[in-house]
C-alpha cells in the first residue's frame, strides 16, 4: 500500500502516519518529492483496511498495490484450476454447454428439455427449482419437488445437473439433488450462502453481480475458496449499463480479465445478458472466441409457453444449430467441444 | 399492457396474439395505424410475465401501462404512511436523525457513540453486529455479542435502535434485540430475507441496492408488503455509476421521484454513498432540502481507529454542528428535526 | 406514439389531449381500460417531440411506437449497404481490418507501420493526425503535416486511408488528403461536424460515443443520411461502465442489435475499448464470431515509444498472428477476410 | 507517478524502466517490498504520458500521484475565484439564478420570459439560439435571427444573457451578442471549441458531458484556462446512469467534490438532469443547501407549447415561488440570493 500525503502535509503528519504504520507491524519506505510525500507499506498490506490510514492528517489518498484476494489470483496458482461437475471437466482445453430451462415447471417440460440438450451436445443440464423473481406475484419455482424432476433429468440423460441455490438455509436441500450449486447475480455478495457453499465439497457457479466489478467477483470467489471449497467457476452475465436495447450488457472482455487474474475456469452467460433469444447465438460464438471455458444457455422445448425468460430461450432446434456453429469456432480458435 | 406489432406483421399473427390475450381472461383494444398494429391489453396486466407476448411471431415489442408494485404505490395509498420505530414517527412533518457507527466494536465504543448522537439530537441509534464485508478477511461484526451491546445502548439512552439483518435464519435473533431491521443494499433483491422480515411485525429500513432502479426497489418493498408489513422505509444510499470521485453516486432526485410513485417515507444515508466524511454534511442538508424524511448518518467516537468505514464516519462534535445546520434547513423548507 | 393517462384522469382531460393531437393532423384511437384510458396516435409520429403531449393535464406518460430514425432503419431498406472505401467494400461477405497507428508521429513512423499492416493482411490504413486529448498537455497531432505523411503511406502501400475530422472547419482539408473520414466517439453528437460530412461524397465512420444508447448512434448516422451522405459505417467502440479493469466495456451485442435495427455496415475497434494491447486480440475474435463486418486496430511499429496510446497497440508481428487467426474464426462463421 | 512492477520482475527489467524514467529528466526512488519493487518517479509528472511505462517489460502498472489538470487546481490557487457576468458575481456568497427558456423561439415567446424572470429574482437570463437536438428533424433553433432577439430582451430587462456555442466557427458571431457562452454536455470534450472560447475574454459556463467524469470536466476547464481565459464557470447537469426515472442523474456529490479539487465556481442545472419540471423545485434547493453557487432553470411562459424541452420547464409562476424558497435555504446556509 502506498500513502500518497497532501502537498501541505507537515513532517509531524508524515511522522505521524509512518508510526501508525509501524504499529500494524509494517516497515515503511519514504520518498520526498518536489510536491509529495510518499510511504510506502512493506509487507502483506491484504490485512489492512482501506481506510486505515486515509482519515489521518495530510493524507490525501492511498493506493494499494497487492490485489485484495489471494486464493483465487494467478499469482499464487499459475496453473489453470480445472473444475469436475460430475465427470464433466471445466476449464480444460475442452469447451462445455450447460444448457436447459429457466424453471423446471413439470416433468414433461424438463424431460423433453434435458433429452433435447443432451442430443445437441450439452455436457451438464441446468434448470431451477428456487427462482429468484423481481416480482412476489412471478411464478416462484417448484422447490423441492422441482429438486425431484431434475433428479429424474438426470437418472434418465445420465447427465450431471446444476441448480441454483438462493440462500444458506437451502444448501442442505440443494445438496442432496445437484452435482453443482449456482449462486445468481443477485447473490453474489450474499456472504452467509457464499459461506455456507464454501463448506461443501461440491462445485460452485458463482454467476457475477450485475453491477460488480470483476475485482469484487474474484473477491466473492475468495470467500468460497477461503472455508475449503476450490471448486469455483466464474460466469460472466452481462452488466447494467444505460443501455437499454439488450437487457444487459454481456461484458466479454470479462473472459481474458479474469483468465489474466485467476486461475479459475470462467463461463459464459448470453441468455439473461441479452434477454432476447436472437442475440444468444452470435454471442455464443463470440464467447468461446473470447477464450470462455463454456456456455450456460437456455433452451426450452416451448419458449412461447414458458414460465419464466420464454424470451431468451431457444428453442431445442435453434440450440442443436448453435451447437454445430461453436464446434467450428472452437476449431477455429484450438479448442474443441466437450 | 400494450403490444407493438412489426410493420411486417400479418392478419394472422395479429389474431393470433389476440387469442392468446384472451385465452388469458383479457380483453383487447385493436388499433391498426399506417405502419403498425397496436394491440391494447384490457384488465390487470401485473400478473402477466413482460415475455408473455414478446415471443410470439410478428411482436416488435410490448410495453407496460401500469406499474407492477401495488401495495407500495401512491395510486392504491394516496396518503402519506408514517411508520413507526419505537415512538419515533417516520414519514410526517418531522424529518428524523438515526445516527450510530458502522459496527459495533465494544461495550466502550458503543455506548460513547450512542450517547453522543442522542446528545447532538439524534432519534434512533443505528449500529451493526452483522457486517457485510467485501473480503473475507475483513471484520465481520460481532453478531449476537454486539446485538448484546446495542441492547445495552438502548437501555441507557431510552432511544430505539436499528441494525442490519443479512439472512433470513437471523431474523429471529436480530428481532430479539432491534427495534426495526435495515436491510442492506446488496441484500434488496435477497428475497427469502425480504419474506422473512415481511412475515413479522418490525419496521423495516429497505436500503436501495446500488445496482438498482426505482422500481425494483419499490418491487422488494412490494415483497415485504405483500407478506402483511406494511410497517417499510425506503432508504438512498447511493448508486454505482462511472464517476470514481465518491464511492457512489448519491441519487438525490430518489427522493422526489419515490415521493410521488409511493407512500412510503424514504431517508438517505449520504455516508455510505459518499464513502468520504467530508462530503457527508453538505449532503445531509441537500437531502433534507429534496424533501427526505429522515437521515441515516456514521458517527463513530473515534473514526480515525473505527474497525470498518471509518472514512466515512463524523465525529461526535461535527455530527453536532450538523444538526444544527439540519434544523435551519428543515426550518426552511416547513418542517422540523424531531 | 401512446399516450397512457392518469388513472385520475377526467373526460376533459382526455378531450383536451384528443384535440391536440388533432390539432397536430393526426387522428387518434381511444381505449378506455379498467385503470387507464390510452390514446393512440395514427400517422407518422417522428416529427413530434416528446414532450408534446407529456406535460398536459392528465397525462400519466407517452411511448414511441415508432424509431426516430428512417433512412438508417432496415425497416426502410431491408438489404445490407455496403459502402466502399476506395476500392475496398465493407458491409458484404468479407470482414475487413483497418489498422494503423492512433497518431501519425513521422515518415519513418508511418511508412513503417503502413507497410506493416498491408504485409499482414490491412485492407485499409488508419492513422491520426488532429488527435482529441483528454490533456491539453498532450501531444495534439502533427496537422496538415500529419495528413501529407499519410498521403504518402497511401501512395506507396496503395491501399486506401481513413482518418479522424474533429470539426467542420477541418473537413475540407481532411478531405484532400482520406479515403474515408472517421468521426471520434467525443463527437459523435457534434451535429455540426454530422452535418458537415453529411454534405461530402466521402464515406463516414461514424463511432458511438463512449456514453450513447445505440438508437444515439443510430440517430447520428441519421443526420449524416439525412444531408445525402448514404456512405455510413457504424463502429462500437466501447462504452463506460462501472467496470475499470478495461478502459471502457466493448459492447459486442451491439454488433447482431445494429445489424437487426439498421442496414448500415458494422465494425468494432477493441483497441480504444481495452485500453490494453494484451485483450485486442481475443476481443477482435469475438467481434468476429459476433458478425461484425470489420475491425479497426491499433498497430505501431514501437509501441514502447509511441506518442499516444501506445499501451493499446500490437507490434506488427503480432498483429500478424492475429490476421492469421482472424481467418480461421471469418471462416468458421462462413466468411472471409478482404 | 508510482510504477508497480510484477512480482515476477527480473532486476534487468527493473534497471530498464529507472533508466527510461532517469532519461526523460526525473530522478527516481526504489522502494523493494516483499512481492513487489515499487519505483517512484520523483518531478513534475504532468506532461507523462499514462502509458510512458506501462508497457514495458516487468510493469504491472502505474498509479499518478499528482492531478493531471493545474491551473483549475485549488492546490494552485488555493482562493475562490469569483467569475463576473455582466455586473453579476458568481462564486463569491451570493447565490445566482440563470434563467430562461431552453430555445429563443420568437420575440414576444424571449421578451415574456425575460420578463417574467427578471421579476421573479433571476440575475442573468439564458436562452439558446443554436440548439444541439439528437434529431435531425428536431428544431434546431433560430440562430443569429435568435441572437438578436437576445439582445433585444437584454436590452429591455438590462440583464446579462448567456447562450449556448455549438462549434469554433460560432465564437464570433456568438460572442457579439452574449455576455458569456455557454458549453453543452455534448460538447464538453470539443477540444477545438474549447481552445476557442479560450482565446476571448468572455466568461464560459462549461457543463459537464453526462458521461464524464469530474477529472475531465476540470481538464476541459483546463483547456480553457490554458488558453488565457480565467473566466470558468463549472455546471454540474447530470450523469448518464442505468436508472430510468429522470432523464439523467443529477450528481449533486460534484459540488462539493469540484469545490474541494478547484477554486472555479459551481453552478447546477436541475432542469436538464431531472428531464420533468415537477423535481426542478426539491433538486434545486438541494443544490443550494449542498453549496452551488448559483441554478440554471428553463422557464417558459407556455411550456405546454414549447418547442423544445417543455416537459423540464417551470412556468414564471412557479418559479416565483421557487425563488421565494432559494432565498429561505440559502439564508439557512449563511449564504443570500444576488
Amino acid at each position: 500500500m502506498i500513502i500518497v500525503m497532501k502537498s501541505s502535509a507537515t513532517t509531524a503528519q508524515v511522522d505521524h502516519v509512518v508510526a501508525r504504520v509501524k504499529s500494524l507491524g509494517f516497515d515503511t519506505h519514504l520518498s520526498v518529492g518536489e510536491e509529495r510525500t510518499i510511504i510506502g507499506i512493506i509487507g502483506d498490506e491484504r490485512p489492512v483496511d482501506d481506510d486505515a490510514f486515509s482519515l489521518m492528517e495530510g493524507v490525501e489518498k492511498t493506493v494499494r498495490v497487492l490485489t485484495k484476494y489471494k486464493l483465487a489470483s494467478r499469482d499464487f496458482h499459475p496453473q489453470n484450476t480445472i473444475v469436475h461437475i460430475g465427470t464433466v471437466a471445466i476449464g480444460g482445453n475442452q469447451v462445455v454447454a450447460l444448457a436447459g430451462p429457466c424453471a423446471i415447471e413439470s416433468e414433461s417440460q424438463i424431460m423433453a428439455a434435458a433429452q433435447a440438450v443432451k442430443k445437441a451436445g450439452a455436457s451438464v443440464i441446468r434448470a431451477g427449482a428456487y427462482k429468484p423473481r423481481t416480482s412476489p406475484y412471478s411464478f416462484q419455482g417448484l422447490g423441492e419437488e422441482g429438486l425431484k424432476l431434475l433428479a429424474q433429468a438426470r437418472l434418465a440423460t445420465e447427465l450431471p445437473v446444476v441448480t441454483e441455490v438462493m440462500s444458506s438455509e437451502q444448501v442442505d436441500i440443494v445438496a442432496k439433488y445437484t452435482d453443482a450449486f449456482q449462486i445468481g447475480t443477485r447473490n453474489m455478495q450474499n456472504y452467509n450462502l457464499l459461506c455456507a457453499v464454501g463448506s461443501t465439497d461440491k462445485p460452485v457457479i458463482l454467476k457475477r453481480g450485475m453491477m460488480s466489478k470483476l475485482e469484487e467477483l474474484l473477491m466473492s470467489a475468495e470467500y468460497i475458496l477461503s472455508r475449503g471449497n476450490d471448486q469455483v467457476i466464474l460466469c460472466e452475465r452481462g452488466i447494467r449499463t444505460f443501455e437499454t436495447a439488450t437487457r444487459n450488457t454481456l461484458d466479454l472482455s470479462a473472459v481474458p480479465v479474469l483468465k489474466q487474474l485467476s486461475h479459475l475456469p470462467v463461463i459464459v452467460d448470453p441468455s439473461h445478458a441479452a434477454g432476447d433469444w436472437h442475440y444468444v447465438p452470435s454471442l455464443s460464438l463470440a464467447a468461446i472466441a473470447v477464450g470462455a471455458d463454456g456456455l450456460l444457455i437456455e433452451v426450452h422445448p416451448d419458449p412461447e409457453h414458458a414460465l419464466s425468460d420464454g424470451a431468451q430461450s431457444l428453442t431445442p432446434e435453434r440450440f442443436s444449430t448453435l451447437m454445430n456453429n461453436v464446434r467450428a469456432v472452437a476449431a477455429a480458435v484450438g479448442r474443441e467441444v466437450a
